[in-house]
């Protein structure tokens, strides 16, 4: 009994080498397949170039989800369809920031409006600008000394932070707030300094949103430069601003996030790699997050062209409207719940198609110390941190029914110094470093597919 | 006793956490210094647009021996010198490359001749180019195959390594023996397609050199379009290729490396960060290898800054001549040993001032060990690779003589991409990225003069 007990746990051994050797060889074609044939970045150079940023509502949008069907249905999709969402339609127009000292003359300083924010409806909104550091700062202020001013919410982004999303985050409180803790005492309007890890003056834009009851007030950005430059010259005299902007919410809008599948070989139980079509409306979002929907794509294509056989089906979702609203992804959420699909797991790319190092893991321990044992097949592919415990906004509603939910984790140094910006063009991306991010995500489908 | 024994191990297992507590504070300590006071992206866009690019033997190469020695002063060295070193002179002059079918009329190639390689003397050469995918079948192609031909060495390099280096190594054996084999065999000039990562028509030079007795034909190289055109119209037709070049060695010359040092508070022995000083004479050589360049000086500025006490001497060596000679690594070599020098540790960065990764380290393996076991230190920095064993060509001949050797190792996907062209230019350098660099290795560099 003894022997055979021995036997059994020498060939239980031998059967996860084996295993494991099968495994590292289908991710080394997965990888070479993609690194030599990938269509990611040639894919991304279309949608950056051709159509361009793509906001929720616009134009440019509508044309991104026919080119996203297409694009789905060459990968060798099985099924391709749009998923209706009711999206927000926010506009910017033109815009205006000038500042004067009490006898200078008026200066143009370069800005954005945030998203969603409202704007001064086509006149000149004006007023002394007060500057405060912090929020704690600008809570001690009393009423009176906001009352008719402008703020300047004047927080840097924190460069100390190895993981610059932790900088984002802690900034990211200002972007949010600023506009209604300036309502709250009757100020005109709030300027933030950008959430940028860039020392330029390229503005940031973003979301914001109205507290409940919140007067609208306008909230904008500037970048570090200009941050900068205010900062020294509110030290020295008092400044006037003068805003002049047309931006605001247009109600709201049939559009479609766009989903391509291939079928579970022995059942339909749903995998999702995904990131979001729409962008801000400058630039071209081609890290945010052109990268993560040509990397979604690219999982179907490899799993098509290797000819793996997938057991459970594998979507990939373009996700409509995740900057202002995630309406894309609650809609995704609410049709998975009203149609009683089984998802397996879900994984977004949504932090810029930059060199993996890693995946995130929001689920419970057990899945997630599976996934962890896998970590020596990743190594070669520059990814050996799975510490995380997020996955991504639009997951969030499936993460939400109990659904496995990941993120890819890129090299986070260069994503803040052009997010949100007109600088996320598609020159900032490498065709390596993006193609390897979608060989990750589909090494680690090509593994849920077969183990769970 | 056996009482006293356990607490002597759980004292001993306090100590060993107090200690690492207290390293991992110092390494916060450096990377906060680093990523928010960091001088070397400044100093960098002095080296890269000031100077600008800086081959061995040109007026711009001694003009960055005097600007690195003002840095090092700067950085608050204790002692700063200049070290003699005597350099080969290659120079470039004009050049240019025509190709035409039969019949047809020529059309101009961007090119680059090799470095190191001789020309034409200003007179045209030309001849039927024939074709060779590989050492191999151009070993089987006799004699007369090649006499008086052009040989285009269509060597790709292999986008399907994870591992860039391997992909360059494996094509770089093309660039340093095409011309001999070509005149081995009668042939007038040598073509290699460059070793890029790229899909762009930018030529990358290099160093290439002649076997013994060799006669010294020219060796060019072209980008991946002109390569790729030039493969397809190889197979439709005979082409002819012109080449008029005025490159050439020109003799010897005295030269420097710079070096500076703070001095250590136990004892002289040596411990060694560099990069080097030259560079290509195309671009601005920034990552290559400016980068490596002022992320040891800040290393030097670090320790200072922060008032860490070295035990040891820290050493930053600016080496001269390392892209067509290597003779600044060899004469520091040589000096240490004439002059009994003791070094503990040199470490090198000259692989692109990228987001680190790793420290390859070669050594014996109780050093590598002791190394590795720092590991968890290095994680939150992004370093989690200590598998390589190779370190740096310039501290080579150190490691020749028994000194524990190491290199940094970055993130290789883009490097490729720029390395030895007119496109390695400081825009293509990440100041996060490049500062993370410089913490690493100050962190290191902490540790063995603290542990060893």
């Amino acid at each position: 009994m003894k022997k055979i007990f021995g036997t059994s746990l020498l060939l239980a051994g031998m059967t996860v080498l084996a295993q494991t050797k099968e495994d590292s060889i289908q991710f080394n074609r997965i990888s070479t397949e993609i690194l030599n044939n990938g269509k990611g970045y040639s894919e991304l150079k279309e949608l950056t170039k051709n159509i361009g940023n793509r906001l929720s509502g616009s134009e440019a949008y509508e044309k991104s989800v026919q080119w996203a069907e297409q694009k789905l249905r060459d990968a060798g999709a099985d099924k391709v369809w749009l998923q209706e969402v009711m999206i927000p339609v926010w506009v910017r127009g033109r815009e205006s920031l000038h500042i004067r000292t009490s006898k200078g003359s008026w200066k143009n300083i370069k800005m954005l409006s945030l998203g969603n924010s409202e704007g001064t409806g086509g006149k000149d909104i004006s007023g002394e600008i007060i500057m405060v550091k912090s929020l704690d700062e600008y809570e001690k202020l009393p009423t009176e000394k906001v009352k008719d001013k402008i703020v300047f919410f004047n927080y840097p982004f924190n460069q100390e932070h190895v993981q610059t999303f932790i900088a984002y985050r802690e900034a990211g409180a200002y972007r949010r707030t600023a506009a209604s803790l300036t309502a709250k005492k009757g100020g005109k309007f709030a300027i933030i300094r950008s959430l940028s890890s860039a020392f330029d003056d390229v503005p940031h834009t973003g979301n914001m949103r109205y507290q409940e009851n919140s007067a609208k007030v306008p909230a904008i950005t500037i970048g570090n430069t200009s941050a900068d430059e205010l900062e020294t010259l509110l030290q020295q005299q008092k400044i006037i601003a003068k805003l002049n902007s047309n931006c605001g919410m247009k109600g709201e809008k049939l559009s479609h996030s766009v989903i391509g599948e291939i079928t579970g070989k022995k059942d339909q139980e749903v995998i999702v790699v995904g990131g979001h079509l729409d962008s801000w409306d400058v630039g071209e979002g081609a890290h945010d997050d052109g990268a993560g929907i040509v990397q979604s794509i690219e999982v179907l294509r490899t799993f098509k062209k290797l000819g793996i056989q997938n057991n459970h089906t594998i979507r990939a979702v373009c996700f409509a409207n995740e900057e202002n609203g995630t309406k894309g992804g609650k809609q995704y959420g609410k049709t998975a719940k009203e149609n009683s699909e089984k998802h397996l797991f879900a994984i977004e790319s949504d932090a810029g198609g930059f060199s993996p190092r890693g995946i995130s893991l929001e689920m419970d321990d057990i899945k997630r110390n599976q996934i962890k044992s896998w970590g020596k097949l990743f190594l070669p592919y520059g990814v050996y941190n799975f510490e995380g415990k997020y996955s991504g906004s639009d997951i969030a509603p499936l993460h939400e029914m109990g659904v496995p939910a990941a993120e890819l984790v890129p090299d986070p140094q260069r994503y803040f110094d052009i997010h949100h910006t007109a600088e996320d063009t598609f020159e900032k991306v490498n065709r390596r470093e993006l193609l390897l991010g979608s060989a990750v995500m589909t090494q680690l489908i090509y593994m849920i597919d077969k183990n769970w």
